[in-house]
């Protein structure tokens, strides 16, 4: 009987130990480019764009290096508050 | 007898219901400027050094919106691929 009981408190113990583990941080970049060891955009000012030229910076883009809008769904799902960096010509 | 067999089939479905459900995609940026709703930098070219500006793109920079180089200990840890936007002037 005390093994059972054992048993049974080793298992309860496991779950608490996996209920309490804090979620590992993870990568912020989901899918661009994982077969670089490091993703690195490089642009000269002269290849800039008239206006604004927005930037990812939230990793979720369709366009990237270039902002497309979702980091708003990426806040809103989150709680996050990132956005892009503009540079304007 | 059964439904000891049963309570110990649910414990260990609850355990891989656990272990397999993948971690939540967490916000992002865990500091900079939280009280922002969203987190925008805008700079015109003319405010640009000459040279390489660096750009942080995984919010863990001390000098953030540039980079100080910690996307590399953030890659390490988490093994991601994160790193800067460069605009050269
Ligand atoms: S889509 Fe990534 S910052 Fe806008
Ligand atoms: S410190 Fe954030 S990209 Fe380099």
């Amino acid at each position: 009987f005390l093994v059972v009981v054992a048993v049974h408190l080793f298992f309860l113990y496991t779950i608490w130990r996996i209920l309490s583990t804090p979620p590992k941080t993870g990568a912020l970049n989901p899918s661009i480019k994982k077969d670089l060891a490091k993703v690195v955009d490089n642009f000269p000012v002269d290849d800039l764009a008239s206006g604004n030229n927005v930037y990812c910076r939230c990793w979720r883009s369709k366009t990237f290096p270039y902002c497309d809008g979702s980091h708003a769904q990426h806040n809103k799902v989150t709680g996050d508050n990132v956005g892009p960096l503009i540079i304007k010509k």
